[in-house]
């Protein structure tokens, strides 16, 4: 590996902790790299120390956005009586390219994985609480993946939430079981979020 | 899209320029770099910026490396008198790992390709015809794909040099080691029946 130089061999191994870049893509892109124009490498590097500098997550729901509070919570139109709980930053994308939602959203940042000692404290669930706790929300929509870990939490939400007198709704199993939120298409999404029903 | 920040988008939309990376990835990508800790990320930058400012071209073989000449052409031990063509510098990386060439490199950077008009005077075949007019070496090999462009420019590249009193190869083409002959494509396996041998 020495005989095609450190650098290059440095800039693959850290490319290869990106999710979803095995070793070999992770070659490939560092030999693209090295091979690019200087502007244009310089361009990414700019864009990736901006977006880390710039980019912060809502101290109100989580959300990545560049402002505190996010676009979202901040903006007077939305419905501030109904709450949407995803997992991930990107869900809310998702469930934004839908146009069908207008309430706000609460970020969990993960699921509850059981087998991988991932429990209700690591999520933003204390934080989800107090926010119901001051009263405004009267629905909560639960929005986790449709799989078996975005489940469990939505079931454990909703067993959490339910006593405190607050209506707790679950996105319609219109998504493909097994499947992944951040994918599914625009009207999958809206149907969904059509049939949800009380739980 | 305003609503997930315009640094991160500017990110994501850097990250799509890559090879084989498509609009989600490059979205999942930027994502995950932000929500990164801060000393992840700045390894990762520093490794782009350190690896295209120390790795240039070979000016002899125009492989990658952080010396010119380059680890391969410096080499006291490798067979002077023998030379490897290939298209990509990361073909090199391929053939060491095979441990069987003991000879010099010759990167050609891209091959023939007539409907993108990409002709012979793009490749570094000028500067191949000139290490071969010093007299050194006695064969070449040509390791260009195994594909239509890479066909054509073996083609090529062999009737140039052969007036040159040069011998010229071709790496065989037959089955992969390891694969299965219920999945050959025709042409492959009637290139392994050519190239069949008794043993």
């Amino acid at each position: 590996m020495a005989k095609w130089g450190e650098s290059l061999n440095r800039l693959a191994n850290q490319l290869s902790r990106l999710p979803g870049i095995g070793p070999k893509t992770a070659q490939r892109l560092a030999f693209f790299l090295v091979a690019q124009e200087q502007a244009k490498v310089d361009a990414l590097v700019k864009a990736i120390v901006e977006a880390k500098e710039k980019m912060r997550y809502c101290s109100t729901c989580f959300h990545l956005s560049e402002n505190d509070p996010c676009e979202i919570c901040a903006d007077e139109r939305r419905d501030r009586s109904i709450l949407c709980v995803v997992s991930d930053p990107r869900d809310i994308l998702a469930m934004e390219k839908a146009r069908e939602y207008k309430g706000l959203y609460h970020v969990l940042h993960g699921a509850i994985i059981p087998s991988e000692g991932i429990g209700p404290d690591r999520l933003k669930i204390k934080e989800l609480i107090s926010r119901l706790d001051e009263g405004e929300i009267s629905e909560v929509i639960l929005a986790t993946n449709p799989n078996l870990e975005g489940e469990t939490t939505a079931m454990y939400l909703a067993r959490l939430i339910k006593p405190m007198q607050v209506k707790v709704t679950r996105i319609a199993h219109g998504l493909p079981v097994g499947g992944d939120l951040e994918y599914a298409d625009e009207i999958t999404l809206m149907r969904s979020l059509e049939g949800r029903r009380e739980v």
